[in-house]
């Protein structure tokens, strides 16, 4: 595996590669041009050209990119050919969604199981997934191996549970709690506030002007 | 209202700053001095002082913020000062959660209508919020004055629906649903693409080097 930094952005395009090469092979497509795969998806050409590249993927000319060997390496370039597990940290409205939604189709990722403080939720399923109480916390990272924390908490207590969480083991964060985190040297963290989102599109629409240039 | 456009990075500051002063007004605080802003929150000071200083905002040297001065500022700055309606479409387990989650316990969000194209949920309700038909979005529309679409569906009908979204009046959309859209000039539409977040967090699980330099 190459150790060269790849950008969030470039890693986020990558994602979108393959899944609409996943797209174009549950249709019965083998093979694709950057202009094809462009033009059904809404992207550049000379972007996903150059993106490839990169990792050492040149298409055919005229013939293009054999889309199952594309996807076996984007799959192991972002670490999907194998299962990454998932534990939800509150199981509030938010945290059983996310519970439900995050349980993907593929073997990528994997919701292992949810905890909550809740003594009501305790012994709980949200779909086949079991909440357990944070007194448990260290028991059931060991044992399910959990590695990517989904952090569906109010703001107060998230640093100290985020905190609490990586000294129990966890690898990762997926936050989506409303406050700024201390994060953690070495743990891959990252922020997902869909208050903040709601805010800037709030902004946005006061100065939308009505002939904008892009 | 200043027509400079504000970069997005900003203004998710600007929205970090103003929930972390509307904290510390809940507790009675009345001033801050922006080090104390950035102790708390984990911000830098610096970037505070520049960011506020942008919009006219200078603390007083040894005083700091009045609080609720530059919570009124950065409110009807961030368009916050009136309240935003919100449309779920898609009433499955991510819509109905966001459709609990998003009403907030302020007047600046408020989520008005959902629809979804099942039958058997048209009608229903999430918390106070009905769910109508896709036939009748026009007329949900008009009547909600619903503004912001929270596209909650599966990614193959995503675009007819965004199209059919923007063409029955709404103004800006967030979506959720895991693919790219041809956006519609004029209506800002911001991404949140949960499954590419856990893929990048994926990657980087990989290629975390055990002592890390950031």
């Amino acid at each position: 595996m190459s150790s060269t930094p790849v950008s969030s952005l470039t890693l986020n395009r990558l994602s979108l590669y393959l899944r609409s090469l996943r797209a174009l092979r549950a249709e019965g497509v083998e093979t694709v041009s950057s202009l094809e795969l462009a033009a059904r998806f809404h992207l550049s050409a000379a972007q996903i050209r150059k993106d490839l590249a990169q990792f050492g993927e040149f298409g055919t000319r005229g013939v293009g990119y054999e889309i199952d060997q594309l996807i076996e390496r984007l799959s192991r370039l972002l670490g999907l050919d194998r299962t990454h597990t998932i534990l939800i940290v509150g199981a509030g409205n938010l945290g059983s969604a996310l519970a439900r939604f995050l349980s993907f189709d593929d073997r990528s990722f994997r919701v292992v199981a949810a905890i909550d403080n809740d003594p009501a939720k305790i012994g709980r399923k949200i779909g086949d997934v079991t909440i357990y109480s944070p007194n448990d916390l260290a028991e059931v990272i060991a044992r399910t191996k959990a590695e990517i924390a989904v952090l569906a908490v109010p703001p107060e207590p998230a640093q100290e549970i985020y905190d609490r969480l990586i000294a129990a083991g966890i690898k990762a964060v997926l936050n989506f709690a409303s406050t700024r985190l201390s994060r953690r040297d070495g743990v891959p963290t990252k922020a997902v506030d869909l208050r903040i989102f709601l805010e800037e599109l709030g902004y946005q629409l006061q100065n939308v002007s009505p002939t904008p240039e892009t």
